[in-house]
């Protein structure tokens, strides 16, 4: 049928300017359709097959081409003269103005009551399985604020706090199997809840047990699990001395060496140039006794790559070791609570059993590992260490969360030009989407826990070990982004440190540099996953780079690019971040084949490339953290689900939005599919803002650590 | 010519897989289509019409659309198994191979000497007419770092300072007529070139001489300029006292009174309440003695609107005068250097006097005005201060070339994985287009302060408010995103203070609130340019709204939309940005209009579309950034001018990419197009890459103020 030729007839042509509009602009939604088709049906002027046409005309599943409006203004210029009925028009016109499709002022929310049902449902949630635990930790939380402080009285104040979260043992939980009962995801569960406080006490907590004492738990035997009870008691303090200030992510290139000698039973420890001195090492400017130190194992002459070594680094006096010296990184932005140090080695040596020796042992002078491959060993060494990315993921986002509860609460108290600041759609559009991503990450993370929980040291960890990564940068820069809007949402408020926000700012801007540089470990993750894609092309020809672009190319099903009713579907939404996901690895592989074909070596053809393997590594993490959210979406209370489509709907339509231009160049979307899109962020943006002080309330922070006085009251209108 | 149907031909059908894969992606370019058709002409083969097929489809003015790249693989799927001549497909293969249609690897950049006649050459056209006080400027700016020290210990510091800045005699550039013989853009041009240095100190003087005596020369008389020189040499410190905490970027609102007295000539200045309160006041908490205050002039009990009042508020001893309470803002993410402080007031006399009377006087008891519209007149004493947002958008520009050029001097001293930071292309990506967009801004700032420095106290400045606003808000965020972006470039070095950024990255988070909140500025822009559009649409009935939806959805001229070749034409760059600003006011009045139409009242609609609104300021800003940055690109030395094309088309270009789902929705764009400006902004930053080094040389940052040792060397390989 064609639907404008139909339209074109005495009864219908009045509608043709309410259709026209109506389609052409944001505001149309399923309620305002069936209103229309309502009050079309009580006009008892109109013949069936009039009615029949208006109805197709409306028909969520067909919006109109682009070709289609066009004629349908062709239509209107041609008619608007001739002479309609008056009283057509006119009726025509009322109905459009009083269903909105001329206007669409949406009421302002009415103040509503806390909804307890909400808050306790939500955070049920996200406790999860872990509610025990992060009560003791909301337990221990307080006003752990320092701000105005040198650096020294900063790290003064923190080691007072890191002796007191000790002594709630909590930091036992590190080491599943010697100094706990539970598995690791209690522990990164309650790192995840310290997030909410002091973060430098919660990288030096991760420091001492998530690195110093992980690395002894994972890559040491039981000579060293002896260790462990003390560790977590925060009686032997340790240092990671993994990066060196040459080779901050690259770990396979690090230049400190651990030589064998076969005379003494000993490793010696060397530094052999500035660009090998071990840099930013947590503890390593003053608090830490004990380093694992990472090295280029030699033994009888040959390199064996990188393995971790025991080091005593100071005396009980604090004083450093013979052949060790130390330094202070200095002043930074954030974490100045955190002493973070130089080393440096000369020649110091160890007896050979301080080699952390689960996965390579030296017996009577000879070198073995029960891993033959040195890449596969190295890789083994640093996935049993991904409980660091497992553990930034997921303090990332309680930084967020901590921030983002400061500013919806002001916005809730707060009036400018006589509205409440979340009345502002400028407002909720930068607050509430990071809300709904706080909620789906912590969510995500939980089952990115779980899984890591559940992997096996020394097993294949290549899919967890790209998971971490992935999660890693997306929270992180989540975080960043979150704190920062957070931030400006409060104003001048948000500048003043009493109110928290500064300290978080500060703090979290290297979350996206440490454990791993962003766009080094989003290489990492691209090309992972690359790598299966990359074996299939290989093999073809020309014809096989012309059916990969056709297959990008192919015409999508034109109605499921234009249809707008389904956009609240989370099928859909996984759908689409999958098509998207896998397109970038087809199309990267491409780019990367076309260069080998014509004689570049396999490095510089991924350099050139480089940018589209990053946006790959992203790609995977949204569709991943989605995924992982629906699952645990589908299992949640009934109760609780409506809230949890919302957000999950919110954090999903925000990926898409922002990959709009992609979506609609490679034709996946048209523009009524876009359009249908940002009105369903408006309303769910509508419908989050008055439930979002309730949404803050069920992050369970305690108030006490919450702090900042703008989240308990307007400073111009003060409480107290 | 049906393009498609003539490669139809046993001579082409071997070009089909070639020409379908070079038009499908990203690396076709003008060279490799030359190349093609010389390696076309020189095969003996091929008949003369067969070329000529060839050459159409090379044709870059006519990119194939979706459909003819459809239509073609269809082909090659039909031909693919025909028996076309091995020999020829072999032919087609090898070219395609040769040229790179199936690879494009880029070889790497040469290392260079830096070229001083381009670095010369920029450095004159971002110096302009100024050069001469940037130099004194230059001669001034040394190491005036202050990190790790107390807000107490930083405040005595930045005061030291401030009196080596006083002694200079720059400061008395600000008061054109009084204490200077030169115009405002001299002393604009003075503080931009400031905003290299210390934030804290181009804070304080912003405060004294931009602030507070800004306002004496602005809205005082003679009486009050007799003060200038004092303030100019920082004799007599004051504030600024305008901001209330009920009321940040509310001034209208503000509710300190300053009531006349008749009887004894005097006015008394009144805090009537907590959200009253003056906050943020620079200099407040410590250093002034005098304040101008901002407060609701009532006369014989009417009440005047917003004027301004000199009010004394410290003893020589630094104590607060009766009536007068002074508080501490407190510490700060950034800028503790100034003393930003509170400011309350108990019936605190002046003579009246000391009211800045340019605008209104008390005469005999009776209030009057030149100006009799208490709306203009409170808009024209505002007007007066725009000099607050132009130099805060000029200096917001300098501490994002200060960030950048220690990024970009670190990545061409910094390998990782073997290779100079620089020459990754995510490195590129993150760095220069931020590079090219400090340049336009610096460029289009100086027009600015051209602009505001002839502007006439007291006329119309409707305009140049808007200018101003709109370049605060666009500087401002390009700020705060430069530096954060050069942080994360720098990795953990950027964290750390001794390298500057740190600092930088604290202090410039403000300028997106300061001088008027960023939103609340955007709003105003938008307001602005949608008076005019909204008087011609509130006339017409439901056909004006056809016609301007249909306006915006007209079909473009599809070759316009497709073609390729015109992505580097400053022209084509200025249309596009004038046709989305005139695009998003038309749509925006539209929109406003439907809510009017359904009764809703002003407040409301607007609110109801406010995203759309700040939208419209952005695109005001970018197009009259660009505009003028045109001007003076037209303007330059011949041989500075390829440089500047490359820089303004890469601003440009960021800015289309940014907007690409916007043109791709509205048919503007078509996907060809924006694959061609992909396309050009990865060969501009790969140009401009090599050249990057003499950019930041060019910016002429001191060596003591740029400071950072990662400016200098890579710390992992010292030169000290």
């Amino acid at each position: 049928m064609d639907r404008v030729a139909a339209l074109d007839d005495p009864q219908l042509r009045a509608f043709a300017p309410l259709i026209f509009v109506a389609w052409s602009d944001d505001d149309l939604d399923a309620g305002v359709r069936e209103r229309v088709l309502a009050q079309v049906a009580a006009e008892p002027w109109l013949r069936p097959a009039a009615r029949a046409v208006l109805a197709a005309w409306m028909d969520p599943a067909a919006p109109p081409t682009a070709a289609e409006l066009a004629q349908l203004h062709a239509l209107i210029e041609h008619v608007k003269t001739t002479a309609s009925p008056r009283d057509q028009l006119a009726v025509a016109d009322r109905i459009g103005r009083e269903l909105g499709i001329y206007a669409g002022t949406a009421p302002a929310p009415a103040p509503r009551a806390p909804d307890r049902a909400l808050i306790d449902g939500l955070r049920a949630v996200l406790d999860g399985e872990h509610a025990d635990v992060r009560d003791r930790v909301r337990a221990f939380l307080g006003d752990h604020r320092a701000y105005g402080l040198s650096a020294d009285a900063e790290r003064v104040k923190v080691r007072g706090w890191l002796r007191e979260l000790a002594a709630t043992q909590l930091p036992a939980l590190a080491f599943p199997g010697v100094t706990s009962d539970r598995d690791l995801a209690a522990f990164t569960a309650v790192f995840e809840e310290l997030g909410h406080g002091n973060s430098s006490l919660l990288v030096k907590l991760g420091v001492q047990v998530g690195l110093y004492g992980a690395a002894i738990w994972a890559l040491g035997t039981a000579r060293h699990h002896a260790r462990l009870a003390k560790i977590a008691a925060f009686e032997e303090l340790g240092c990671f001395a993994m990066s060196e200030v040459g080779h901050g992510s690259n770990v396979a290139s690090l230049e400190t060496v651990a030589r064998y000698d076969a005379a003494t039973r000993e490793l010696e420890v060397h530094t052999p140039g500035e660009s090998a001195r071990k840099e930013w090492i947590g503890g390593a400017a003053h608090d830490a006794r004990w380093a694992v130190v990472f090295a280029q194992l030699e033994v009888a002459g040959v390199r064996h790559g990188v393995h971790a070594v025991l080091v005593p680094i100071r005396d009980a006096a604090s004083a450093p070791l013979p052949g060790v010296r130390t330094g202070d990184s200095g002043h930074k932005l954030g974490l100045n609570g955190v002493d973070n140090g130089r080393l440096w080695f000369e020649r110091v040596r160890v007896p050979a059993d301080n080699l952390l020796d689960r996965f390579a042992t030296i017996t009577d002078g000879t070198y073995a590992s029960p891993i033959a491959s040195a890449d596969k060993r190295f890789f083994t060494m640093l996935g049993a260490l991904i409980g660091g990315r497992v553990s930034v993921a997921s303090a990332s986002v309680s930084v967020a969360r901590t921030a983002l509860a400061i500013a919806v609460r002001y916005a809730h108290a707060r009036r400018q030009f006589g509205q409440l600041l979340m009345d502002y759609p400028t407002h909720r559009r930068r607050l509430l989407p990071h809300v709904a991503d706080s909620v789906v990450l912590r969510i995500a993370c939980a089952a990115l826990r779980k899984r890591h929980a559940a992997a096996v040291v020394g097993s294949d960890t290549r899919e967890l070990e790209a998971e971490a990564a992935a999660m890693k940068v997306l929270c992180s820069r989540h975080a960043v982004a979150a704190v920062q809007d957070a931030r400006e949402a409060c104003g001048g408020q948000g500048y003043l440190s009493v109110n928290r926000i500064p300290e978080l700012r500060a703090d979290v801007d290297i979350f996206t540099t440490f454990e791993g540089d962003n766009t080094v470990l989003a290489q990492l993750v691209g090309k992972a996953l690359l790598g299966a894609e990359r074996k299939q092309l290989t093999a073809g020809g020309t014809l096989a780079v012309v059916r990969a672009v056709a297959r990008r190319l192919a015409p999508r099903n034109p109605l499921a690019a234009r249809r707008t009713d389904d956009v609240g579907d989370r099928d859909f939404h996984l759908a689409t971040l999958r098509h998207r996901e896998q397109s970038l690895v087809e199309t990267c592989v491409l780019r990367i084949k076309k260069r080998l074909d014509a004689g570049a070596d396999g490095d510089t053809a991924v350099l050139a490339v480089q940018e589209h393997v990053v946006a790959i590594a992203t790609a995977f993490a949204e569709r991943r953290a989605l995924e992982w959210f629906a699952e645990a979406e589908a299992a949640a209370p009934a109760a609780v689900q409506p809230l949890l489509a919302q957000l999950g709907t919110l954090f999903a339509l925000a990926r898409l939005a922002s990959h709009a231009a992609w979506f609609l160049e490679s034709g996946y979307f048209e523009p009524s599919k876009l359009r249908a899109i940002r009105k369903a962020q408006d309303a769910l943006l509508a419908e989050l803002a008055p439930l979002s002080r309730d949404l803050a309330e069920a992050f369970a922070i305690p108030d006490a650590c919450l702090a900042a006085p703008i989240a308990f009251f307007d400073p111009a209108h003060p409480t107290y």
